[in-house]
């Protein structure tokens, strides 16, 4: 399994459907549908996406997920951390303190400060850490923006229209059309 | 698991007891009991460092290992890679092809190009191994080796001169007592 898995991809996805939505919560299962990802493994990703204040619940027949914050402040790191939790990229198992020459126990210069190993490790991981904290959920709509032609966005607000009324088969609301989204 | 595995933890402990071995080869068994871990599983790890031309297998009754070129030419990086192999830090799953308003399939502009959540992460990924690729297993010799006192070098050539003469008990050879190393 890849260290940044499966779940930041569907939330990330499902999330950049929500630029540009402010005032129009999304249902998970919405979400879900729309990128094409299993509802049931989507539903358990929002309550983490929530829990980080990225996304707020608004409850209620036409309540879902909407973002608590503007798109550029939300950081792929946060998204990441919000979804995978405490993961570093390496465990040090303190390997130093092991060796047969130390007889009853290692001295003090061996173990004292970090494992220069873990120390590179640590390096590695605040370089990641930082290439995904400069980049946000803003950046990444506008670059799906640039490349979405105007019809594509049309085709969207009148999905979401059907879906809120589906016993008509119909749009129940034209207020959802807004022209062209960030995504 | 850490994406950054134990196998390599173990690797590069023990790679540094092989800096300042030139010429005088240590078992993958020597190595595991120094560095205090398994040598069935150390022994699996060696071959891919080989294979890598980190280090230089030695046959007969005084073979092993030793580092197949300068300790400062082998970075991290090549460590890493040659025991892990290819272990991509996010693995795309083309996501942004599946949405439903597609249709039967996504048009050219969806899927041109690398995807834009993908690209966030393979840039996160470069910074990582930037990070990997500047640090080298001499550096981090260097660092081990002014922690440590004389003492315990000296320790370490009786250690080895005793291992390889277990039926005497005592040292076989005092050409190995070559007195600090950089470790």
């Amino acid at each position: 399994m890849a260290h940044i898995t499966v779940s930041v991809e569907y939330g990330i996805h499902s999330l950049l459907w929500l630029v540009g939505q402010e005032g129009k919560p999304l249902s998970s299962r919405k979400l879900a549908e729309l990128s094409g990802v299993s509802p049931t493994f989507l539903a358990k990703i929002f309550p983490k996406l929530e829990k980080a204040g990225i996304v707020c619940a608004a409850e209620g027949v036409r309540g879902g997920y909407e973002l608590a914050k503007a798109p550029q402040d939300i950081s792929f790191l946060e998204i990441v951390d919000a979804i995978e939790g405490e993961k570093p990229l390496f465990d040090c198992q303190e390997i130093r303190a092991r060796c047969p020459l130390f007889g009853k126990g290692p001295p003090a210069w061996a173990t004292s400060g970090t494992c220069a190993v873990h120390a590179v490790m640590l390096r590695a991981e605040k370089s990641m850490r930082e290439a995904l904290k400069s980049q946000s959920l803003g950046d990444v709509a506008q670059a799906f923006g640039r490349k979405a032609p105007s019809e594509f966005w049309a085709a969207f607000q009148t999905w979401l229209a059907h879906e809120d009324d589906p016993r008509s088969g119909k749009p129940a609301s034209t207020q959802r059309s807004k022209g062209r989204r960030a995504r």
